[in-house]
């Protein structure tokens, strides 16, 4: 199915010229559906009404010209619904209370402020319960990865950076704030960020390209102590780690006898696949375009070295259909077309296959379909969607409440797990191994979780009041 | 009067050994002052209550003991109103609309967003009509000046920088965004604040310390094509400035007669000194440290340089005292007890003192009132208070709604005359010169005239609606 887009177009009509079903065909005959008709102004002679259509495409102004065509009708303008709440951004910065009199006013600022200020000054970890640090997250991106786009820009990427805002808000109550980075220079982007840092709780990294994303991780990490989390890498991990937990407990496959092959060893695949060893997959081969990665053999990409050094311990050589045999799971986050029907069939019984390439996945999953067990992709249009919203919220939330100084290995397992455990043994079957984003047990598990695996792991610096 | 500081005291009490009464007096006895009761649980024997009590600086422990000292009373804690009201920050990151469905998710968020996104990378201007750029400016501080607490550090400064976010969405509906900066490096305050630039739509630089506050606003606004605007300089060069129109007014003497004196040569005194030569001001003499700047002179201060060669026509030499006799104004951006008493006295008839010096004011109104026709300090407990708020939410707003580049002279001339505007003839006395930072009218006319000029001069990108 493709991606649906509404428009409102107004439309002033001389009634006596045409009939309102006449521009209900016309519309309809342009490949328009009509959802939605607001009369704005009728006289007797002629009116005014907005009618909102859904097209299967941008209007590209096909369907303005057969309606203008028609006798008596003028378009007076066309609204593309998706633009019209994009005006003006989609987020707000709110005051927390109404400052209504002069001493409201010397209490959250001057002359009353100071003495909080100096509290901070003499102890900066009150900035954790004293501003909004902690509550706060920086969605930070350059622009050089953005969805599927690629490098659009700073101020292009801002639209899903305010949409990830309004996520953590509405998903977990966290504040975020997005900022576009007119940089694309590895060091410049770590100076900035930590630079920017004093006023947040955590950072989400958020579609920087590869392999610069992984230095800037790395990075921040060691020099910060709040939580740097790039979300495409592990936010993918985490999501697929849940996926697949759920779908081998459908198999009953133990982990750490599975067979897997991952292809597409970019920001996504490396953490999918390190998410997998931390998991104790029993076996991982990694692809990318020179084929399989064999420990011993040196590559450019100093990840690709890390990875052929802790996987394929049979040395599998080839490309994807050469190692693919007898594999229990597939997981792709490359390109279009990569896995063949062939493929899926050569695989061991109950094959799993999470083709997650976006928007077209490694296979469709329509002529995948009736050789797996299950089928998992990044696609709101499928069933089992790999979709970071069900990570992001909630492992942030968790690590806010504990005021985390990282987000580790443990707290992503967590993550996943809590994911998993969404779907019950009841309601668990091929077709639903990940709950859906606006299912609100997830990010209550999710946040517990991670609290409880920050606390664990000793990166907790503040024990949560419902976990004392 | 010393500024006020409020407590809440949760006070547990057995009732038969001790009467509320002798609380009360306790407290009063103390120091305190009981302005609220609230019974939190009552039983025959005890009670539980939370006392608010006024006192004159922060509870230092003596009210705490003299209370607990009671027989059969315990003080279960004792929280500071200033405290509570800071606690988690002041501000939030909220959505502008609700996310109910997948068909909303696909329109704020992936996969429709990404049109949004192409739209803005093909014509990055429509970042102001698309994104929070519209409305959005980034309050940003190194946390090296903050009120008169000096170098505190950026976490330190965040509760700052959140007061003026809340009073800028409060006051004028722009969306202001807190950044405290880890860093005191002037190249790298610059890179910082280039970096983040792409999603705000202005930059209201605050607490920097002089001298680098120049070279940061000079060269940011050079660089970026949105305004920059330093509001410990310009706020209280605009505020300032219509204090001053007014006092004009109610003494009846036109700006290109006036003889002024200014005391203070830092950041708000070069930027008061400028206002007032824009503003045509007669005759000038500006003082510091070293004494009055002579024409010829050559400072180690290039500011100084630069105003030595433009003000003090006569070349007048010395401290306060041998240039301010027979000025009509002075002005004052300096440190307590610089203006005495005989200085006012050798002024001309109706002198006009501001004695902005925070927070001791240059000379105490007390002593000045007998000898001056008006005083003013940045003093929130004396009439004519110099207060940033009336310039800074107004001029901002004025310059989002026309999309201006840059806030130049013209703008903050008119931000004054507006903000002087506020006060009518019929309203006029010694004691208000200027508006209350809770009227209303300044922000609406502050804004429109500030739109104007911006469209008068040419900076302006768009015509609001109602200039239109």
């Amino acid at each position: 199915m493709a991606i649906g887009t509404s428009v409102i177009m107004r439309i002033e009509m001389d009634k006596t010229k045409t009939g309102f079903g006449q521009v209900i065909s016309e519309i309809t005959n342009a490949g328009g559906d009509v959802v939605a008709i607001d009369v704005i102004r009728a006289s007797k002679e002629s009116t005014i009404r907005d009618v909102t259509i859904n097209v299967s495409d941008a209007e590209d102004g096909r369907l303005t010209e057969a309606v203008a065509s028609l006798p008596g009708v003028r378009v007076v303008n066309v609204s593309d619904r998706t633009f019209l709440v994009h005006l003006g951004g989609k987020v707000e910065v709110q005051p927390k209370v109404k400052i209504t009199n002069r001493d409201d006013l010397s209490r959250v600022y001057t002359p009353g402020v100071a003495r909080v200020c100096m509290a901070i000054h003499d102890d900066p970890g009150k900035a954790h319960t004293l501003t909004i640090k902690r509550n706060t997250v920086a969605v930070v991106s350059d622009g050089t990865a953005v969805l599927g786009l690629g490098d659009i820009g700073p101020k292009a990427a801002m639209p899903v950076m305010e949409g990830k805002a309004m996520l953590f808000k509405q998903l977990a109550g966290v504040d975020a704030f997005p900022i576009c980075l007119d940089t694309k220079d590895t060091e410049e982007i770590i100076r900035t960020i930590k630079a920017i840092a004093p006023g947040f709780g955590g950072i989400n990294l958020e579609d920087i390209a590869s392999p610069r994303c992984f230095e800037i991780e790395e990075r921040l990490k060691a020099e910060l102590d709040i939580p740097v989390f790039h979300d495409d890498q592990h936010g993918t991990a985490v999501v697929m780690l849940a996926g697949l937990l759920n779908a081998l407990r459908l198999v009953d496959k133990p982990m750490e006898r599975v067979k897997a092959v991952l292809v597409g060893c970019g920001a996504a695949g490396t953490a999918c696949s390190k998410i997998l060893l931390s998991a104790g997959i029993g076996e991982l081969v990694c692809v990318d375009r020179m084929g399989a990665l064999v420990p011993g053999e040196t590559y450019d990409n100093p990840n690709w070295n890390w990875l052929a050094e802790r996987t394929n311990p049979r040395r599998l050589r080839g490309g994807v259909s050469d190692v693919i045999r007898g594999a229990d799971v597939f997981i792709g986050v490359s390109r279009p077309n990569v896995l063949t029907v062939e493929d899926v069939q050569s695989m061991a019984k109950d094959p799993i296959v999470f083709a997650m390439a976006n928007p077209e996945p490694e296979i469709s999953p329509e002529a995948a379909e009736p050789y797996v067990r299950v089928i998992a992709t990044g696609r709101g249009d499928y069933p089992n969607q790999i979709n970071n919203v069900l990570c992001f919220p909630g492992i942030f939330r968790g690590a806010l409440d504990c005021r985390a100084t990282s987000i580790n290995e443990e707290m992503k397992l967590a993550a996943a797990r809590a994911i998993a455990s969404v779907v019950s043994d009841d309601e668990l079957n091929e077709y639903y191994i990940i709950p859906s984003t606006f299912n609100d047990k997830v990010v209550e598990r999710v946040s517990r979780a991670v609290a409880e695996a920050a606390i664990r792991t000793g990166v907790a610096r503040r024990i949560p009041n419902d976990l004392r």
